[in-house]
């Protein structure tokens, strides 16, 4: 194997069609962010817009603002923007609550939608707060749902004449695999079952299809790829076929078909917006929107393009310093095209080797039990910065620097 | 009726001895700022604090400022300073979601402790919301629940031994009546039910005293009189006898035992944090924090005695102005005792006038069909306020101001 030099790298770099999009986003010197998969890092843009939203927009404008600065329409507005970005139409998207908050939405939706069958079918090891939120609504319907959590390898088969929905997150939290979201939605669909897919981990990192895959439901994350602050508020997609036909549970006054009527029995609005609940978190979305605005802007198989190329050089890097020997192990998969925007290496070890690189400057993140996750993100990612991160590592294994107490005493967050 | 002067006013002002907090608050020049009770204006702190949030924490601290800036705890650490407004004790509220979905968490939780009984009362009129979310979580679980909405003056007889729980607004919203916490609630739990309180118009505005009413659950508001910012998230109450049996509905990641386990199946915290279920909002828990720090500095009951006197005032100036001639009627109780933090009076143009008033600087909001609120904010609102707030509805009257056609077109926010 040839060694992969700095120059090449910095080649790559020079010829990069998105390289100027760095410029966007404050990134503190010294670090090599490879958790954007976990907290996009703070667009310059969004500092001077919050100064906007609070200082003019709630310090100056207050009560008016929800007419004068549109506060009232963010939902739908940011809604639409994402939209473009998954493939799906104006009206079918909102922004509100979390992504667990409209998890309960949708599979509540869904259940309705496909009455007289009553699973709810997921993959073992699927993001966590999917399975329990779904969990929870099973509880509470009782004899109308129930929850079946089967191995992975196992889910097409398990599609039988009681599932009523599939719930499936299509880019996996821990190994990166991106699940076919066109060939399981119409195996789903032919087996009489709605899906709803989980794009947290998808949404700002692959270019997606919605409506190309005839999709139900989705719900995704807004402060991952898309870059709108920690705990930013989430999405949630439901077909424009799906609409009149809801009725949401989470039936909150801001999906009121005539919110400012007061009455005191609920109609939804018929259209995408019923399935807000509270009062919009103005700071959350106003921040939210200028990471989306950035995306906006760019072509989204470019910007898979480029992470392809990003992971394909970090896998080969890693390859070149026989990670391998020092006893860790590719989790993600090595073909580009089944690998989202992050890779996964196992290490038994893994937590401890977690801090000592980050005390290193490089900053992934930890999942147990034993994976160490380096997100993937073309907007401000250099081909130079995954070969110093490839560099981080390798000098840790070398010197053997995570053999440390300190570096193995947990801590609550990983 | 003696006439109230400029003179006397100003010195009910010059002996105000919340008069310095004015000064911890951005209000924009030339506006009498009365609707403090829908959203609290913008602290100066706030504009600091959410500047250090973005760029330090969000820009520098990046992903590890879940550990270093204690986002992890901020929903417990920011429950227990309201805990000490609202007569709670520590590690029985956490800030989570919106009030909405913190109503529905609380009902679900409420109908599980009471087995057996099935219906959950509340009165007609109550903030709409609260009786929305009452209803989805009704269609949800059919038999096992169903919502009864009676008349205000029937509520203590509808308590019958099918009542679950009984969930009332403290104060009304259009009407800034003060239930009873202490008497109903003790008459609710003679009667074998469970109680909720809404205190979104009562937190920041009225001393509360929680556990000395042996209250169950509470949830309340974060943008009204905590000044918390626009969609601000919500607070959620559990008295901590009760805590242990719940198994929360809305089983979020967040109020896992062991979050970051990432196990299949969910385990409830035990204690409050259970009530949490996505990831928290960051920006929206920051800045109302620094509300909430504000209202830690005071005295809830010097804060009520301020609110009386400046609610005595504004009705005396309605009376003097002769208020009741031009069409008015004072919908808000007259006895202090019974008068939450605003001052409704009706009129059959009200949206019109209310148009016309704002146009003159004084804001205030319009509930339908016929209300004009006015909110009484003891830290920034001054005596000179409500005598200068009482002399533009006076002109506005004396001139027929508000008989215009631009005023009576209605817009979607009232």
């Amino acid at each position: 194997m040839t060694t992969t030099t700095r120059d090449t790298v910095n080649g790559l770099d020079s010829s990069d069609p998105l390289a100027h999009y760095r410029d966007r986003f404050l990134l503190p010197p010294g670090t090599l962010y490879f958790d954007g998969n976990s907290l996009g890092p703070l667009p310059k843009e969004t500092v001077q817009r919050m100064q906007d939203v609070i200082a003019s927009e709630w310090g100056a404008g207050l009560i008016a603002s929800w007419l004068e600065a549109d506060w009232i329409n963010a939902p739908l507005r940011v809604g639409n923007k994402i939209a473009g970005l998954i493939g799906a139409g104006e009206g079918e998207v909102i922004v509100a609550d979390s992504t667990s908050i409209n998890l309960f939405k949708t599979l509540d939706a869904a259940l309705k939608l496909n009455p007289g069958r009553t699973t709810i079918l997921s993959e073992a090891g699927n993001f966590p707060t999917d399975l329990y939120m779904a969990e929870g609504l099973a509880s509470l319907v009782r004899d109308r749902a129930n929850l079946a959590v089967v191995d992975p390898d196992e889910v097409l088969t398990a599609l039988d004449e009681n599932v009523a929905v599939l719930m499936l997150t299509q880019v996996h939290y821990k190994t990166g695999f991106i699940h076919d979201m066109k060939a399981i939605t119409e195996q789903a669909h032919a087996a009489g079952a709605l899906v709803i897919w989980d794009l947290s981990h998808s949404a700002g990192s692959i270019p997606l299809d919605l409506n190309g895959c005839d999709v139900d439901f989705a719900v995704g994350c807004g402060y991952k790829f898309l870059n709108g602050g920690p705990g930013a508020p989430a999405f949630l997609f439901a077909a424009q076929k799906h609409l009149p036909q809801c009725r949401p549970v989470l039936s909150g006054w801001f999906g009121h078909k005539d919110q400012f009527a007061f009455a005191d029995s609920y109609t939804p609005t018929g259209d995408i917006r019923q399935f807000l609940c509270g009062t919009t978190p103005i700071l959350g979305i106003s921040a939210l929107e200028t990471g989306v605005d950035i995306f906006c802007e760019v072509d989204m198989a470019s910007v898979r393009n480029k992470a392809i190329e990003l992971g394909k050089l970090f896998i080969r890097l890693l390859k070149e310093s026989h990670f391998e020997q020092y006893g860790f192990k590719l989790v993600s998969p090595e073909d580009s095209r089944h690998r989202g925007g992050h890779i996964s290496i196992a290490h038994e070890n893994g937590y401890a080797i977690m801090q000592a690189i980050k005390d290193r400057g490089l900053v992934g993140d930890f999942r147990s039990p034993d994976v160490l996750r380096f997100g993937i993100t073309p907007l401000y990612q250099r081909f130079a910065d995954v070969y110093d991160a490839a560099g981080v590592i390798r000098e840790v294994m070398e010197t053997a620097a995570w053999d440390r107490e300190e570096y193995k005493q947990r801590s609550l967050v990983t």
